[in-house]
């Protein structure tokens, strides 16, 4: 398993206001003596003084907090059946025994408990986390402005927030195919995946032992797990969508629900209607949810089940306080299908449906494109608020242009970039075997990394309080040639450190006061460093230069010989 | 030497209306019998029916058409001097022999030309390669908003235009360093960015051997080459600049004019009075030349002597056609200094020359950041325009966060892409390596790839006539499961392909009707393309979706049968 620490960094904690809430955090020691503490997905696999254990899962964190609220009961819950494992495959049994929880009463959601003006063990958590006031985080859960993905069957996730108001999150895409991966594998991605900063992961597995892939994900995910139910009922009948029924998808949300399934992707804004509206599109439908929803819709000839029987899932969604991932399963598929009539009619749809989740305190996202051109960017955060009542949108890069395959996670960080500065709460990240093929150890940090890159920017941008303290602390660094700062403040440092060592591999280059671009005897920041000095010693900042100042500093200057000496070159004159 | 193909593309040519104006382009043949034509960059190389030695250089493309015009004449030329080489470095004197152009009377630029209503072949050559009348491209170069980068003594390279009503252009920059590579070393490096799509590159040599290196870059260039002046000229003065005279400067810019450097990067904005503006900022200084000038300046307490000696300057510049690439030398260089007093009083100075340049008839472009945070860029390009009438803006980057050494292609690519669409022409590109090393090989290519993709997103988002063409064709391609095709049409067939064959290496796998996400029982696409049959079959489209016809067509279907078989499992239900 993935355990290894950051290079120098430390795993430290903020302590709430009850003992038991303690928020880990990533803490970067400098050799000027700072310290920088950074927000920390990785859970406690980077936290040296604890131990872990794959087959025995991460510590209920939530344990005691669900259980002291009272509304929830334990019970015997869905027993495995066969088709649960995926097509034709029997349910690998090797999973913890476990007694799932629900709601006794009405809804146990975040959102629930902060309409009724409680503030959360979990909301206190997160609050610490992104450095906001816990009253914050409750009024933002409340107005459905913010989700906190929490199912009460999943005590072992570290509560995090979701929101416009809040730090961009990323979202990683895990979960084996029919092709090829395993268990181990999958289990292995989610660890690697919030090792770099990923703040969710989706299941999205679809090959065999999907229900116990799921299973151990979840026992030791300290991140919000995401799926889309659909892939499973589907593989439940056979992989024909024809033969779905509610009562098949409704067993698998209860299923998944009680696993502890954190926020679920459901198709439901994809109604009969709007399937031939898809029809002149040059990439049609290329949701794979989207797609078997509108193969059922045409089979049937009757409206999505999903929409028709909401407000029953509703309910479910509420007694475990699943979070609701409303699905653009008529996403364009390409730059030609952007901001289209199919995409837009859904996202019409998927605002009436926000209204109605709300009725029943469930918290909702709404998923977004894509593949969109810059110039149509804005235009889709813009109406998903406006349409959706400000509840957090969640989006699939958007891809900024289709003729890169095999660099996705680029065109679409650009893309996700700007769709969090301008309102986007988390991006769903794409990697580089996008359309390709499936990702493997590399490619899912690759796209994790572009995305982080992408939520941070867009967090600057969007001017969150906090988050240059990065930025400067790394440009501080850099300026002064502290080469081990710039490095462990790095997203990535290995690969900060490679780079470094691959010019100049020795040790004492890394406290040597020049790079490997100018050389030891020329250097750009060595020179303004002389120049600041010299400005400073002579009173000559912003304001003496632009008033009369400097005429009078110059001929002192002057006076006292007129030539500085700028020590670049050992040997020269 | 880097002259493979493209992967089942050929090399094609557009005729001009004079017999020698033969514009090379990239013809990709699709399976369906299509065929898709893409800008090339590469030259000469990637011709199988051509043959090319590096110690020959490429053919003089362009000699006849200078030697027509009779407006320059060959002379003897600046003899070559102990320090061109470098510091204490003899120069290697295996060069092919020249003897340069100069003009006999006026101005000798594309812009002086273009005044005068002339349309010379140069300008028909760049109007077929980027698909826009020879008048227009014409109309612009007088205007100064675009520029033909175009040394006399440059005749090998393919004439291109820059600017901001052209496709977006990428330059990579290449050249050796005091620590590392040597003169091979950058001519492949030249050779390699241009198969990728670089549009120029700047050769930024400062090590030994600077005068060979670039001799033998500009001899096997098929793209335009700048340089910075400076960097030789501080070199030739043992590496102080404080030991720097206009009389070195000017000396070294007509042995690069000579020699056929097309466009120079010259930090004649540094004012003496700019200086001290930075003394406050976080990272100072980071640009190399402007910290030089600032040097210079402070040592001196003298005005930059690029600025007092402009105009004579221009005359130079006018005489050879060098293009001026005015130097933003007080760009920021982190977040924290973007958009600051001292970068944008440099800007308005860079306005003052460009009209100074005008008057001489020199092409203008103008250099950029640096360091911006998304919602700061804008800005930077709507002054440009404003204060600069319109010169086309050359950026670097922008950056749009700090926190990413060893990503910062994909950092800046994000800024690139929308300082690109906001109007910027060209984009110089960052490498992976930017803060942290020299670029390797693999650093130039994946540079250059994430900058083709910028400037693609940003041709897609201006609505460039033809841009999305590329797109559709990819997109097509996709959606028919013709995977050659959407290899070869790939910014980067190479990856692509080892990408897809990384999951299912198989042969038949590049014709099967599936991808490896979803397998071989269950595509989204593939259902896509069974509900578009469907719905085409029905003359379900969407005006008969949103019109009254749905209902009738949905009785229709039920009396048909009512249900639709999509063949998704052969083995299911």
């Amino acid at each position: 398993m993935t355990e290894r620490v950051v290079p120098a960094a430390r795993k430290t904690y903020l302590q709430g206001a009850r003992p038991d809430v303690r928020v880990p955090m990533r803490e970067v020691p400098l050799t000027n003596g700072d310290v920088v503490v950074l927000y920390d997905t990785s859970g406690p696999y980077t936290d040296p003084a604890r131990e872990t254990d794959v087959r025995r899962g991460l510590p209920a964190l939530r344990e005691a907090w669900i259980a002291e609220r009272g509304d929830t009961a334990p019970y015997a819950g869905r027993a495995v059946r066969p088709g649960d494992g995926g097509r034709g495959a029997p349910v690998r049994e090797d999973v913890l025994p476990r007694r799932p929880r629900r709601a006794t009463g009405g809804a146990v959601t975040q959102r629930a408990y902060a309409r009724r003006g409680e503030i959360t063990p979990e909301m206190e958590f997160a609050a610490l986390r992104e450095g906001a006031a816990p009253e914050f985080v409750r009024d933002e859960l409340a107005a459905g402005r913010a989700v906190l993905p929490a199912n009460v069957n999943h005590p072992e996730s570290e509560p995090m927030v979701i929101g416009r108001n809040f730090l961009v999150k990323v979202n990683a895409n895990i979960g084996n195919s029919a092709v090829a991966s395993s268990v181990e594998d999958e289990v292995e991605k989610m660890t690697w995946a919030t090792r770099w900063g990923a703040d969710t992961v989706m299941d999205l597995s679809t090959g065999r032992d999907i229900h116990t892939t799921r299973e151990w994900i979840l026992r030791n995910s300290p991140v919000p797990v995401g799926t889309v139910p659909l892939y499973q009922a589907v593989e439940k009948v056979g992989g024909d969508p024809a033969e779905l029924t509610y009562e098949v998808f409704r067993d698998t949300v209860i299923e998944q629900a009680e696993q502890g399934v954190d926020y679920m992707t459901v198709h439901a804004g994809v109604l009969l209607r709007y399937v031939p509206l898809t029809a002149r599109r040059r990439t049609g439908i290329v949701s794979r949810g989207g797609s078997i929803m509108a193969a059922w819709c045409l089979a049937h000839h009757e409206e999505n089940f999903l929409y028709t029987h909401f407000r029953e899932l509703c309910e479910i969604f509420a007694a475990y306080d699943v979070t609701w991932s409303l699905g653009d399963g008529l996403r364009p598929g390409s730059i030609a299908d952007a901001n289209d009539e199919a995409q837009f009619a859904e996202l019409r749809t998927q605002g009436e449906l926000t209204r109605i989740a709300a009725e029943y305190g469930a918290q909702v996202m709404n998923e977004g494109p894509g593949h969109v051109p810059m110039d149509k960017i804005k235009e889709n955060v813009d109406r998903q608020q406006e349409w959706c009542d400000g509840a957090p949108f969640y989006t699939l890069g958007p891809l900024t242009t289709d003729i890169a395959p095999g660099y996705d996670h680029i065109t679409s960080a650009i893309g996700a970039a700007m769709i969090g500065w301008h309102g986007t709460a988390m991006l769903c990240y794409v990697t580089p075997k996008e359309h390709l093929g499936l990702p493997d150890r590399e490619d899912v940090k690759a796209g994790v990394i572009a995305y982080k890159i992408a939520a941070h920017a867009a967090d600057l941008a969007k001017g969150h309080p906090g988050a240059r303290a990065w930025d400067d602390a790394l440009s501080d660094a850099r300026f002064g040639f502290r080469w081990e700062d710039q490095f462990n403040l790095s997203l990535d440092p290995d690969t900060a450190r490679a780079f470094h060592d691959a010019t100049l591999p020795a040790a004492p280059a890394k406290t040597a006061h020049f790079c490997s671009m100018c050389g030891p005897h020329f250097c750009s920041m060595k020179i303004t460093r002389d120049v600041r000095r010299y400005a400073e010693e002579r009173g000559l900042d912003g304001e003496a230069a632009l008033g009369a100042g400097l005429r009078e500093k110059a001929a002192e200057f002057r006076a006292a010989g007129g030539r500085l000496h700028l020590p670049l070159s050992p040997g020269g004159s």
